[in-house]
This record gives C-alpha cells, structure tokens and sequence, in this order.
C-alpha cells in the first residue's frame, strides 16, 4: 500500500497565510486501475500565484501547485514507468490520475533535458519560463534599444524576464529587496541596473537609470512601486502584469496612492494582464526556446530549494515574503 | 483695427480653476501680411482635457482650445474669406494665424455639413466626434452582442461612443450624475441601462444591468467609479481610457481605493489610454462617418450653448462639474 501525504486548505487565508490554514492528511491510496498511473512527488512548486488562486478554492480540498513526480506504476501506455511527469497535481507526495481529467490541465511528461536537473521542469523549463517568454514578448513586444524594468526581478520570472530583455537587445533595470538579489542580477545576469526597493527612493532611482523614460515594464509586484514606474514611461511603452505580490495578502486594504489613468491617457500606454495559459498551444516553442538559451550560456537560473515535504508551508511562506533568489522549490 | 480679446493662463491651475487663474486682456491686431488669415471666433469650445492640459502651459499663454472661426480677411489662397475653419486658436476672439505654425494643429476648413449647424464641428462632427469613433472602435474593438460601459455617458465623447456601441449591436450602459441625462440616454439615445452614480450603489446597479460582466469599458472619468466596472469585466475585456476627469481638480490626493492589478490580470484585460492625435491621418474618415449616421438618425447630439465671450469660464467650470449635456460650447 501506497501512503500520500496531502496538505488541505482547510483555512480560507486571510491576510497573511498561517501554518493552520493548512491541515497535514495522510492517506491509504488503492491499487491504481485500467489508465490510471501512479506519480510521486520529486520536486514540488512554491509559486506567488497560489496565494490569489487559493481564495477560489474550496476548502477541503488538496492545496493546489505543480509538480515533477516519477512514474512508479502504470496502467496508462501514455505515462510509461520510470518517466517523469510535470502535473498540477497539488501538495502531495503520491498522485492517482488517468492524466485526462476534466477541467485539469494535462500533465506531460517532461522533454529531455539533457545533463540539465530535472527541477527546471518547475522554472525556466515549465510554467515560469513559459510565463516569462510569451508575457514579456507577446505583451510587452520589445524592441532593441528600448529600456525595460522589471519588478519582482530576482524571481523565477522576473529574472528570466530580465535575461530575455537582454538577449533582444534592451536596457535592463530591476527592482528588488535586497543588494544581493541585486548583485546576481547585474553580476550574473546581466542586468544594467539595480533598484533596491527596500532602502532606495524608487522614483529618483529610476529617473538616473532610465533619464529617457520607460518602455516596457514587466510587473510581477503591483502597488505603489508600479505606480510609479508606470508615472516614467514613454510614449505608447507597454506594461505587462503577471503579477501583484504587494497585494496578495492585504488585498482588503490595499490602496494605489495615485490614479493610474492619468499616465495612461497622456503617454497613451497600454497595460495588459494574463495568465499563462493563454499560450497553452505553444507552451512547448516556450520551453524549447529557453533550454537552447540555457545550453547557450543565454539564460541563467538559480533555485532556492527547501529540503522536505513537511517544511514545504515554510518555503512557500518564505517565498511570499520575497526570500527566495530565482526559483522555490521544495525537495521531497 | 481689429481688437482681440483673449483669456491669458495667469496662474497655474491648483485644484479647481479660480477665475483669477485668467486674465482676459485686449489687442490691437496688425494688418494681415502675405500668407495670414484673419479668424473671427464663432464657437468655441470647453473640454475636460484643457483642465490637465493646461498644467503644461506656460503662465501667461492664451489658454488654450479649439474654435469655429470665419475667415474675414486673407492673404493666404489656402483659406479664402469667408469659409469657416477649426483651430486650435485658444480661448481668443480673433487669431491671425498662417496656417503652417510649428508644432500647431493645422486649422482646416470645415467640411460641407449641409444644413447641420456649423457648432457640430465641435463636437460630433470635430474632435469628440473622432475621439469617439476611433477611441472605442479603435482600442475596445467592440463585437456584436458584447456588453459595453461608458462613464461620463452624457457628455460630447461618452454620448457618441454609447451609440455608436449601439450601432455595432452591443447592449450599452451608461453611467452619468444626473437623472435627466439618463433620462436622455434610454429615451433618446437608446442605451439599453443607465446607473446614476450619484443615487446609486454603481458596485449592485452595474452587478443588476450587466449579470454577465463587462466586455468593455470606455472610460471617461477614472478613480472609483472606474475601479467598480473594472472588477466587473469578463476574460479579454477591453478598457479604452479616454479621460479621467474625477482626478483633474484634485490629482495630489487622488487615490484608488482597489489596486487595478488583480482583475487585469486574473481576467487577461488589456486598458490602453490614447489621445485623439494618434489618428490624425484618418481624422477625416471618423468625421464622415458620424455625418453620414447623423443624416441617418442613427448618431443625436445635444449641445449645452453658453453665449458670450465673457461667460467661457463660467462655460468650462460648469462643464468639468457635469452641468452640461452633450457638447459644452461657447458662442460667441
């Protein structure tokens, strides 16, 4: 007999998540059937975009999140054992599917990545670099030599946001919380210039490193640090909101301290939100595109990974509060 | 001689306009020379977009707007006596002018209206009538059977876009301060609701007219009323931001009690702000296709008609408090 373990969203989260808002549940799973197949949990996904989602999830049910598992058993010639499957499978160490279940997406099996790990199946090879790719090229649509920011720039996407900027020819400016998120963006990445939103005047440091004004800006953190990039663009720049991190866990009270309408008229910009999704026919161009910039040296990543199944409301706490550099995984 | 009166930009605007921010002075005008024209104002014209406009206007300037003028002396072949021309002369009873001034509108004769009052191009036949015509068409790509709102629903842009959204076969609500707008609007007009934002809960009215969410918003105003339709739009809404007149007077302290972000991304919407400049090479195109819906019954307008140089301030005060229905002018 096969024992998964499952985290429950027992608790509606309020404000900021609390460890009981989650409920540890293990459970006997039964022999898998005609295609089905079973998969257990390698690495697991920490990622902002579960806090929101949660909220339109009923409680009781598994805390939902995206995982790389390995086939152990199979009734299903499409999911052969020994594979490995990326499946938004939820909080769980073991998983029973016929990987054809109504209003979920697919899992697939994960392409080959050659001597790369298989955890970038959760960053700049699966959903975040997918998001990356097409929310910053179909939305933004750069052009070499305009100026870019990104905010949220040392996270998985944010920093892969920044890369792609690079590589089509940009001037690159990222926000982030701490010098040393900083020092591997401009160090590593190759990122033109570091705002540090914690302990510098955002607007004043982004009128030096932008004196020509803003083109693109690729939001991951919403709020008043948007706001005022968005007041610093150019004519007809591009906004492209992937995310809203600063208001995740206060959404009741957040404020925007000034309209946005205002720059949006007068530079006459365009602010388009998505979810990945949106590119789900090309996920796969996505993927394929970043694993030949990583093999090119192009593209470089970083994985915050937390050991342990049992410490993984820990990591995804401690990614909400921006502590992660790159990628949060857990290691089961 | 020909004398000129003129309202001079004394003070900056802070807040709402104060009639000593201008000074109304008089000249004496020169002899016209070789390729100038002298304009006599007939009509003039009051918009919300002078209020944030003007910040950028040096202090002393003529205030600035566009005019009906008749040409009553010329020695440029390009603008015979006689004709009528729109231009951008500013808030001034007679203009010389070549025509051909740097960084400056070209004036243009008027197009034959038939037996349309020459005030139209003002407003459904002039830069409202465009604005409208390109700024939904163009941006909220609008699609038969979609549900469309429109704030500041009575005034010169926001009364066009709703029937023209009417002509596209969208089912149209229209949001405005007054009773007897609304009134106006389903009677006349023809759109489908209409929410007094004034008596009304707009968050319950707008939930009650649109049960099936927003597809999309032509903004006119901004602040609350815009966040309230905003977190009301479907998957792929669209949201043209024309004008934001709830925060013109009081741009300091204006706020947004809900952060923007959230439903633009979980709904995918796209908010693009645009001037009516942007379109300048089709300018004409809108202008004949409004006449030709006008000669058809199919586009009604309504002016609100202050008479007399002396009353313009009072004219564009009224209009930024939503006094007026339709188009605010001024007669000279």
């Amino acid at each position: 007999m096969v024992k998964a373990k499952s985290y429950l969203y027992q608790y509606k989260f309020k404000g900021f998540p609390k460890r009981s808002d989650l409920l540890i549940v293990e459970d006997e799973l039964p022999e898998i059937k005609d295609g089905e197949f079973l998969a257990e949990a390698v690495y697991l996904s920490v990622d902002p975009y579960m806090r929101p989602y949660a909220n339109n999830l009923p409680t009781g049910s598994t805390m939902i999140g995206s995982q790389i598992a390995k086939i152990t058993d199979s009734k299903n010639p499409n999911y052969p054992v020994g594979k490995y499957v990326c499946g938004n499978f939820g909080w769980t160490t073991h998983t029973i599917t016929t990987g054809n279940e109504k209003n979920k997406a697919k899992p697939y099996i994960l392409p080959d990545f050659g001597d790369l790990p298989l955890s970038l199946g959760l960053g700049v090879l699966g959903m975040p670099g997918s998001t990356a790719y097409f929310g910053f090229l179909e939305i933004c649509k750069p052009k070499e030599g305009e100026t870019v920011v990104v905010s949220g720039a040392a996270g998985a996407v944010g920093s892969l946001v920044g890369q792609i900027a690079k590589i089509k020819g940009c001037t690159v400016i990222g926000i982030a919380g701490s010098d040393d998120k900083g020092k591997w963006l401009k160090e590593e990445l190759g990122f033109d210039h570091f705002i540090n939103y914690k302990t510098e005047d955002v607007e004043k440091a982004l009128k030096a490193a932008a004196p020509n004004g803003v083109d693109c800006y690729f939001d991951n953190v919403g709020g008043d640090i948007s706001s005022t990039v968005i007041y610093q663009m150019n004519q007809f720049g591009r906004i492209s909101v992937c995310g809203a991190i600063s208001s995740y866990n206060n959404i009741e009270t957040a404020r925007l301290e000034r309209p946005l309408q205002m720059p949006i008229i007068s530079k006459q910009l365009r602010m388009e939100g998505f979810v990945n999704s949106r590119w789900i026919d090309r996920y796969l161009e996505g993927i394929q595109q970043n694993l030949q910039w990583v093999k090119e040296g192009k593209l470089k990543y970083r994985e915050t990974i937390t050991e342990g199944f049992e410490n993984m409301f820990d990591a995804f706490t401690s990614m909400l509060r921006g502590k992660n550099t790159g990628k949060a995984i857990v290691k089961v």
